[in-house]
């Protein structure tokens, strides 16, 4: 009877464990799982801790005698694997609860132990909590119940968010801490800007570019010397491969600190394999090794794991690392790289940004968002897309990652044929609007300037024409910048200055029609991109 | 001084007029429209008549001021073109109010002049409403004004059920009347069926398989003699391409009936270019010409035709035709082909059913959809996808579409990294879960049969296994099937009968872990795709 032994039993590991028994009904199949819980749903944590999941038991979708009846699986829960010997293909476990070792033998051994949150190293931070597991979320369910007024939750990355606005749910009086000084550091800072923005507007005090030096008994000092309350404390700085166990059996480790595998998932060792949070990807990028702990990856490379060990060919697919959070009415989605790491390694980028609507403005409830779209200025080719607002982010990501995945260019979005009905989306959808903004950069019709690129412009000489109406431009303009309506521009044209023109108006649009005519009039125009908009949450 | 003329002033007409601009400041511009309105929501007129948009104004985009001060174009409405004379390069229009006529000259000529409802011909005919434009929609304000309590739709389609559900939203007694025997003709059977249930259970009276053949002051009789209360009459039975003008100058017309244009949208006449919908396309699956009346095609090439006007290089690609409705709270949405059509052209064909979730089962609030993905059995390509739910129904399609666009196979459906997050996806999307479904197919894992293929399967001899919960089975189940819940098949494997098995549970998943199982066993087994569901769906 062939022997696979699975070490870990949540994501990556059970969907090894299913499809492995679907390939292979004879074959003993034992799963380790050193938690009391397997299958569970590590995304639905801090729902439940905000009460939006009611039933603890939601987020348990599996059980080992559930496992064991379906699929005929041994999932020994409570039970640490604490040592590899490769050479023997033997695992040595323990019993958390009787304390009792012994060995098992296996003929493919499968490593699914996902990561650790980081824990920074505080004075008085052993009350602080951090969130993985279902102990982790009765430890902090007990905290909740001793009703905290206030809490601190160090790290604005997407879980640190989510568990904002779950604690803000429950009543309280919430502080965010973040090092960078922008939330969510997977984002560029304009597209951030507008979610600690919507942070502060629901009562959030949001400290960036800062750090917690020490907790306090029911405070927490700040880098600053300030002193925030915090009954609650949880960090949510991110994860760390766990890979104690792969280190002790000798695999190779890569530069990122995750176990190393080949495009089969096969370890240094030709008999383990590995997945998951655990386990560095390539990047459908850069082709470099990178850390993506999400849970989709963790799944479906569970289950190619399983098409490897029983013989099937398949081949991993670099990771573009897509992801979402939906927070306080926002949801905010990204996908591929961004710009301020393209920038910083010197990559030749186009950026787009636009502000459409979900859906066809003369349909109501149409909700706007932020979308950005990161080029490669020599071949079109798709870098990274973030989308930030209302209705409809998740789609377009979505619809952006896919094309990505197909070699779609960035003008190719513009052919793109997405379903339009006035509830779902414009005749021109706003993926299409975006392809037709980079064919219009692509081809040097509407060349632009970035919002962080207009005070150098600015004091090499340009000009900063508001082509918006007088009343927009009454309420909020940009310093110093002249205010000529678009449509007043062909009457106006004497008043126009000498020189470089950096045109703009709300969101862009109304700038690339006023860019092409003064093109035409022999001016040296520019857009910038994203408008009024991008300009002021990059800024503000 | 160039001059550009231009046909029709809504959808694609107007955009190339704007997009004509913004490449040419220099032309003569001119726009021809017959009606009295330009730049129009032709998709939110429904929405009007139901007064879900509550203000007539909200439908005008744009007006023929607001195009001249911007886009410093000449629009003519009420001004019809009644001729072509392409010889001379000339067009001959009538003003509509004055019955002036008059001679203007083109350099090119772009006719984007639409499609028109077809009117069945029907005895007392008369006082059948179409909608099409700003007076039809007048005209049927006028005709709700006047309080009637009864209202016949004519045609199932996507605009007749949006027409079905604004009249149900104001009140009326509705009766849909379609020829076909089911909904939606562009949806296969079995995704319409819950369409027309949805449609019955809000009160609607959907009479299908049969024809209105005359119209009374307030009745209307159909085939079979019933005679149902009409007081309000719209017909949607579909659209036929305007293509009077084109005919009469001599332009070749295609074998569907709408104007031939080459993948640069030049007529026949190397002058004179059209669009929109009374164009054919090429279609994308099959190469041949076809006639799509979406907006956002009429959007695009109109755009695209000024490009190939002012010498730019650009090449329609073909159309799949991307199309989504809402009604009622379903969001049905399909892209490319169905079923029914490449299983008559006798295409090797597989196809899949699921019945995901919108998003994960334990965050509150998670809507169920019905998809269908059609693949070419030979090459793996996606030849097609339905989808019928809630939320999250347009986003999947949207999905298929671009991964259909970039040339992503069924199989590789399973690799796409949708976002996700519990509000908005699964950790394997249901977009994902349709690639697991088809490489399962498509390596002979797990082989299926179609509803619609169930009782030959059974005439042959095989045996229907309902591998759900005997609680689910006492509810509902398919006649003649035997229950062995997938959880007690190993243990109750001597009560499976001799010969092929055909096991089925809700939506196919159980039925494909069952199928795995029993083909270990020794077994020939097969899965009821899409399970009791779609079986359901088919049958009912
Ligand atoms: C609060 C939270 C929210 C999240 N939200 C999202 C989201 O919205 N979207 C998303 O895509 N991803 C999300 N993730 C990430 C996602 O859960 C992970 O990517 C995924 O669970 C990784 O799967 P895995 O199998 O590698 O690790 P895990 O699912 O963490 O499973 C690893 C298991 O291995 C066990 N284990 C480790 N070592 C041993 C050992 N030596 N012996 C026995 N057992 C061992 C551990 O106890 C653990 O249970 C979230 C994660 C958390 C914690
Ligand atoms: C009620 C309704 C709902 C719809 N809903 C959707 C939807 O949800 N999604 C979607 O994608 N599509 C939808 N459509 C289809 C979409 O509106 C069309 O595909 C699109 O408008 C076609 O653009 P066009 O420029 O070809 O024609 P049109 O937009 O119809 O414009 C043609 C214009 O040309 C004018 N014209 C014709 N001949 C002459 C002449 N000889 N001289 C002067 N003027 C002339 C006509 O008066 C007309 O105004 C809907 C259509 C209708 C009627
Ligand atoms: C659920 C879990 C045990 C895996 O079980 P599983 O049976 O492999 O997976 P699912 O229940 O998702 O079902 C997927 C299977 O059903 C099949 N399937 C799904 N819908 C189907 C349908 N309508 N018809 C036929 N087959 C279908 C898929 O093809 C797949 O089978 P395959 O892998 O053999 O191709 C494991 O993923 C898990 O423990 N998850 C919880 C933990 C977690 O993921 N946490 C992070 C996110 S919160
Ligand atoms: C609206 C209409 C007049 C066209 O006007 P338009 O200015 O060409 O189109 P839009 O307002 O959609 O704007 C698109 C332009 O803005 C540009 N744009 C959009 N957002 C931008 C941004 N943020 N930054 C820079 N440029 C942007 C696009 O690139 C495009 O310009 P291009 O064609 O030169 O590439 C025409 O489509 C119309 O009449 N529509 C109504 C009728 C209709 O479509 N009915 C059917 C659907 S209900």
């Amino acid at each position: 009877q062939t022997r696979y032994v699975i070490i870990g039993g949540v994501a990556g590991g059970m969907s090894a464990a299913t499809r492995l028994r679907r390939l292979d009904e004879n074959a003993r199949i034992t799963v380790f799982e050193r938690g009391d819980h397997v299958s569970f749903a590590n995304c639905g944590l801090p729902y439940y801790l905000g009460s939006v999941i009611e039933e603890r038991s939601s987020l348990l979708l599996q059980t080992p005698a559930s496992l064991a009846s379906r699929f005929a699986l041994d999932v020994r829960v409570g039970t640490e694997v604490i040592g590899i010997d490769s050479a023997a293909k033997t695992v040595r476990v323990r019993d958390l609860s009787t304390g009792r070792e012994s060995t098992e033998g296996y003929d493919a051994l499968v490593l699914s132990p996902g990561a650790s949150p980081v824990r920074p190293p505080l004075p008085g931070g052993e009350r602080m909590l951090t969130l993985r597991n279902i102990d982790d979320v009765d430890a902090a369910m007990a905290a909740l119940a001793a009703a905290p007024r206030s809490a601190l939750v160090i790290g604005a990355g997407f879980i640190g968010l989510e568990m904002v606005e779950n604690l803000a749910h429950r009543g309280l009086d919430v502080t965010l801490v973040e090092l960078d000084d922008q939330v969510l550091p997977p984002l560029d800072p304009e597209m951030a800007g507008p979610v600690a923005e919507r942070l502060r507007a629901a009562g959030v005090s949001v400290r960036l570019g800062i750090q917690v030096v020490e907790l306090g008994a029911d405070t927490a000092t700040l880098s600053d010397g300030s002193v925030v309350a915090a009954d609650f404390v949880l960090a949510a700085i991110g994860v760390r491969p766990d890979t104690a166990l792969a280190k002790a059996a000798g695999l190779t480790i890569g530069d990122r600190g995750g176990i190393a595998v080949d495009d089969q998932l096969r370890t240094s060792d030709p008999h383990i394999y590995a997945i998951g949070d655990a386990v560095e990807k390539t990047d459908a990028i850069s082709g470099e090794q990178r850390l993506v702990a999400l849970a989709g990856l963790a799944n479906r490379h569970g289950r190619m794991v399983a098409d490897v060990i029983t013989g099937r060919s398949i081949r991993v697919r670099p990771a573009l690392g897509t992801a979402v959070v939906g927070m306080m009415g926002l949801t905010i989605a990204a996908t591929g790289w961004n710009e301020k790491v393209l920038a910083a390694r010197g990559r030749n980028i186009r950026v787009i940004h636009t502000h459409p609507a979900s859906h066809a403005g003369y349909y109501p409830g149409a909700e706007s968002m932020a979308l950005k779209l990161v080029v490669d200025a020599d071949t079109d080719a798709i870098l990274g897309a973030q989308g930030v607002g209302g209705n409809g982010v998740d789609k377009r990501i979505d619809v952006i990652a896919t094309a990505m995945a197909g070699g779609i260019t960035a003008s190719e979005l513009a052919d793109l044929e997405l379903a339009y009905a006035p509830q779902f989306s414009s005749a021109k959808d706003p993926v299409n609007m975006l392809g037709y903004v980079a064919l219009n950069a692509a081809e040097g019709l509407t060349p632009s300037v970035q919002w962080h690129e207009l005070d150098a412009a600015r004091a090499a000489g340009a000009t900063l024409i508001d082509v918006r109406t007088a009343g927009e431009y009454a309420e909020a303009a940009v310093p110093g910048s002249v205010n000529i309506p678009l449509d007043d521009i062909r009457a106006r044209q004497a008043e126009l200055p000498e020189g470089r023109l950096i045109v703009h108006c709300k969101v862009g649009q109304r700038g690339h029609t006023a860019v092409r005519l003064l093109a035409q009039l022999g001016r040296d125009a520019v857009n910038l991109d994203g408008g009024y908009l991008t300009w002021a949450a990059g800024t503000d």
